[in-house]
């Protein structure tokens, strides 16, 4: 191991740095993980750009990255299930304490919980970083480390098509063909949803959707109203979705979403927009159409892996760009023009393969 | 029997009309019953104001009243679960089709459901009514007529404590304390909720909760933003409730129910407002509150009658006015009032008692 | 439409004979069927040479089959989502009572349910039949007669599997590979599931579970200790499995699913043996693997249909041999011999096309 | 604080002695909490009677006790929520790793977990317990230590009651009417449950039922067939119940439990007997009974802490016999003789009170 830690820094809004940080050191529960791939995701770019989420605020340089895949070196004096050697995924979100929502099989809701780049929380777009042991999962030899960073996104639409129900046979509306609408569609046939209609303002996204699995395409377009795209939606699937994925966050979209769910089915928001936002509620209320938000996941990673070990579902095709960690900021950049589906940084110099 | 079946009818808007209506025949799988008491719902008064709610249009003369219970005189011949003379407490909606929604126990949200009392499907404001055998539900001994009659509001309470997973130790909130919402109050407090608290912008209506049960009392200010609200409400109970349900249909109490509710919460929608709303929706998907609605009921009534047959539930005092068929205008104006709670008209000539 | 309906009726153990029936006439809420496909169940071989299952006897003549596909010929009155022409499948038990069961969505347990064969109900292995019009499905041109007939034993496997809880990324161990078995596996794999065992006395049967996509297999031998079994299919799996779908009935086999089951598991009993068995019931309950029946299903016609127009699953393999009509004798023959997997009686004289 | 630390520790079968012990140090996540009050457990004699319970085997000395509460006197560097002088009550479980059962929310079956007075675990039958503060509660003042003690066997009623799935208007059978089945009961009634029976060979452990609010008393007879027994409790109830928790561990009171139980129903396995059972898995099977076992519990305190603050149940008649800690052999042996319901063990000096 050499002694220094590139890593990706955001500064402030727009400043965007390579820099060589310390290799942590491993505490009893936690290793010492060599990157080898990292996603770069919507919400690194917005950080870049805006400096914030919401309330989540960039006030000290913090390092970007959550997407993660790489080689355990180096194990604390607590650990057993982990060795050096080994290749991991890695859970970014950690619960700090035992509160009720870790109690309850729901960590992700706990107010507390460590979530590499979001602030201040670093992230891992780094040569070496350490992670909490039980939160680093164990990759089979039959997948690869990009798969392994891939995880991070699927999770959101493993989890989502979870809180949406999906199941055997299921009529499904995803709105939105961004990285997120797209897990979300690979998660929904996998399990063994046997109509998935999905929606873009963009042609090219929708191409990329269908070549997926998608079996219907809506091309949204400025003017369509909600209503009748949820009528073009039923006329399309044949009848209404029981479970409509919002994976745009637009106002519109979310109205479009409600407009559209069957009687008894579920809506799921995944997109993230502006607080407050005007809806047919009544529509949603008396037609007990659920309304079921999602943050990020929980207990996921298992079943991440074992679908892509038992090659349920081919994610490769989500990785568009790749670029060695040095490069960063090119690859922050194609990102940031929507440029294909997922960019990849390469953090081993010595081993850039997928 | 006597031939005539003196009936509550709605003409129009503001035309309400006592009538000598045929006493019917009751089909194969029917029963012909001799009403004793009927509540009085706000959606009859509203009807018989406005003529129609929503897309439900008052077209033809409407027989009004859905809150019922009678005694069985007469059996149709494919009837064995009931014979002439059971005293029985009438479900108002009936399923006409075995759909998707019926065969999966949800036959509230059947399309083409019988509704007593929703257009153009006639009530029960008569001195005789035939309904659906299997919508009929005999009364044990000890519960009177009006306990029966009430069991109609109570199944919205049932239904949305349900869909709001109400249980033991429980910390509610209830907005509106309204019929509807104090039948939810009796409902939680019998599923074992532990803290209760209720809103109302009305002083007597929440004395009226305190006297059934509420823990806490929200007095609620024009002016008060729903952000104070909440805020209030965590302080009352010592932490946010993980179900409240809403019972007021108001724009900013749902704003409020959401802002109050704990991450993983629930928020249920009884009460129906506007079409469209402006509602925090991010703020209860990041924290993963869920929003469910209440079209009323389904599975309740033996539920209902176990209960109150158990003395579980006091609903007695509910039953604040109570008027002869006769005067069933006075009555609806009564209720028009917002006097006092909940409104019998006594259908039986022979028979007044509670 | 000629006049003859030739059935296959039962008139006591061992005597099966082909005879000529009355065409029925449909009912207001009833179709009639010009049957195309019949499968050929266990069941019906059992009452054909025990004249009854537990307490179910065949005390008069009684027409066998459930397994069914067929035409609408003629609609009741009252039919509105079917004609003439329109090709189905049926779905065999139609409840005769809105008890409940049916109410709440769990019409499959409702005590007084009709079902095809199941004494004194007459199947429908006829030339015509008449059924509820509420319980035939209508095919898509893309779905055959015979795939049409399967998804009845493929409900058995969608109810077990979602009985199972089987989802994305799950683990399974199914015991038997029969017919049931089978449909069990290919429905888990449909639904996500990445790792399946399956096993068998009869390796043959466990050759055609690997053609179906079964991930190991588990050849038991007499002497196997059901913890030895146990072990085995966790070392096979590299892990317990979540749920096991028990579809042979055999005490030893339920002992080996309780014990192979993951803590927080479910053992799921599909097959049916004797009344009272000896079974690890301690091992179960510390260990939180619960124990759900299966009788039957319920609200899975439509889901299969979704699964089987959207080719998520193939089913054709299952039929190994085709006799028509009047050749049911040796067609009920070649199922007793345990011959292939699915013997298919074809009811159609100018279609014996799958 | 002093110096020693009186404490129950179990040697081997039969060998229970007061020894000084010391005070133990918390870690920075734990607190040394002043023990106040402690129940005594059917399983605490098992361990003093056998030295075993299955494979749980008493090696070397252990100190006694798990149902306790008792006062904060010292907390770690990294307690937040707890500070010297709160009352707490303890929650004997507490898990190791951050397993899969763990980050699911069912950490109670995490094979690792630690739990007192569990062989090789030291339970809190001592003057001084230092133990995890996230699995110490803080009481209100308006709950006694003995309340807080009374909800770990509370905890078991309470698991067992939402795995039964009771809720408001419930039918329950509870078999036994030892301390389990008691706590069983209160629990069910203060959950909604409208008829509830209970079952028990002796006559004064059913008249305790009967004061603490049992509806129906079954007494069972040696030669009383689990069918009969069944029959006997749907004459009672008027109906099958929709659950039976099963609180005996007896084989014929399981076969009971399977035979009583309404289609669609649960039974739950409280009790603990033998390894393997003799039962009509068959009649469970067909009538879609589940069947789903209890170990000990998770996510109970709070609710309990909310359900005795908001006194909607009363346990206090539980507490039959107090002793000083310095007689700790006297109170086993009064829990041996099978006397009064719970026996309570005083560790403050100072304050012997409830
Ligand atoms: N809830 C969570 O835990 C979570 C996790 C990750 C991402 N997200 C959110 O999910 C959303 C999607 O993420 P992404 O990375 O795919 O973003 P993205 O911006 O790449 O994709 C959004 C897509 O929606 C399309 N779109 C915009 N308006 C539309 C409309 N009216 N109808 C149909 N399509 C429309 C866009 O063309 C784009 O292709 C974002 O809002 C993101 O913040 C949420
Ligand atoms: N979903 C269903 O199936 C169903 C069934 C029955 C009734 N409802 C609806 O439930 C609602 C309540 O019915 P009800 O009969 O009790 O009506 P109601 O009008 O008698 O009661 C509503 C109560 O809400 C109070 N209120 C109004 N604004 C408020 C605010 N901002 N904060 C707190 N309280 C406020 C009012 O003072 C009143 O007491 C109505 O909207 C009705 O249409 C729905
Ligand atoms: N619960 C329901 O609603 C329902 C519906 C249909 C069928 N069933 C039952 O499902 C079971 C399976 O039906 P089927 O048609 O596939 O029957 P089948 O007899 O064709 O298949 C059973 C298979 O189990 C195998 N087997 C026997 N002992 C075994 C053991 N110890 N270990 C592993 N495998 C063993 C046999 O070799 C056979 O291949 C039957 O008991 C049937 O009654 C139940
Ligand atoms: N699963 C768990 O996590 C857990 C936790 C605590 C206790 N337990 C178990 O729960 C059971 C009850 O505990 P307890 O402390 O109340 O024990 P207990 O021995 O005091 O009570 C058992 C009662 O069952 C009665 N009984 C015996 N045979 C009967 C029969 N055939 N029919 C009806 N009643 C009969 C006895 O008379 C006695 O009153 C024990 O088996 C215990 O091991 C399990
Ligand atoms: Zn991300
Ligand atoms: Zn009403
Ligand atoms: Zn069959
Ligand atoms: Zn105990």
């Amino acid at each position: 191991m050499d002694k220094e830690n590139l890593s990706v820094v955001l500064h402030s809004p727009g400043d965007l740095r390579l820099e060589h940080r310390p290799v942590p050191e491993p505490g009893p529960n936690e290793v010492l993980v060599q990157m080898h791939s990292v996603g770069i995701c919507g919400s690194d770019v917005h950080y870049w750009q805006h400096g914030r989420i919401g309330s989540y605020e960039v006030k000290k340089p913090m390092v970007l990255g959550h997407e993660a895949a790489g080689r355990v070196i180096k194990v604390g004096s607590g650990v057993k299930h982990l060795q050096p050697g080994d290749r991991v995924a890695i859970e970014p979100g950690v619960p700090r304490e035992m509160d009720e929502f870790f109690k309850t099989g729901r960590y992700n809701l706990s107010p507390t919980i460590f979530f590499c780049a979001t602030p201040p929380d670093d992230g891992n777009l780094s040569r070496y970083y350490k992670h909490s042991a039980n939160f680093c999962y164990k990759l089979p030899d039959s997948v690869t480390y990009e798969e392994g960073a891939l995880i991070e996104p699927l999770s959101v639409g493993i989890y989502a098509c979870r809180r949406a129900q999906v199941t055997l046979g299921s009529t499904v509306l995803i709105c939105g063909a961004g990285p997120i609408g797209l897990v979300c569609l690979l998660v929904a046939k996998a399990m063994g949803a046997s109509h998935v209609a999905i929606s873009d303002l963009i042609a090219e996204r929708l191409e990329m959707a269908k070549e997926l699995g998608a079996d219907f395409l809506l091309q949204v377009k400025r003017g369509d109203t909600p209503e009748e795209l949820a009528k073009k939606v039923e006329g399309q699937l044949g009848r209404q979705p029981q479970a409509t994925i919002e994976c745009t966050g637009v106002e519109s979209s979310i109205q479009t979403a409600i407009y559209a769910t069957r009687r008894g089915g579920v809506v799921v928001l995944v997109g993230l927009g502006s607080e407050m936002v005007t809806v047919p509620l009544l529509s949603a209320a008396v037609r007990e159409v659920d309304i079921r938000g999602v943050f990020r996941y929980s207990n996921t990673w298992p079943v991440a892996i074992n679908m892509l070990a038992s090659k349920q579902v081919n994610v490769k095709p989500l990785v568009t760009h790749r670029f060695p960690l040095e490069e960063a900021v090119q690859a922050f950049e194609t990102t940031r023009q929507g440029l294909g589906v997922k960019v990849m940084l390469k953090c081993d110099p010595n081993d850039q393969n997928p």
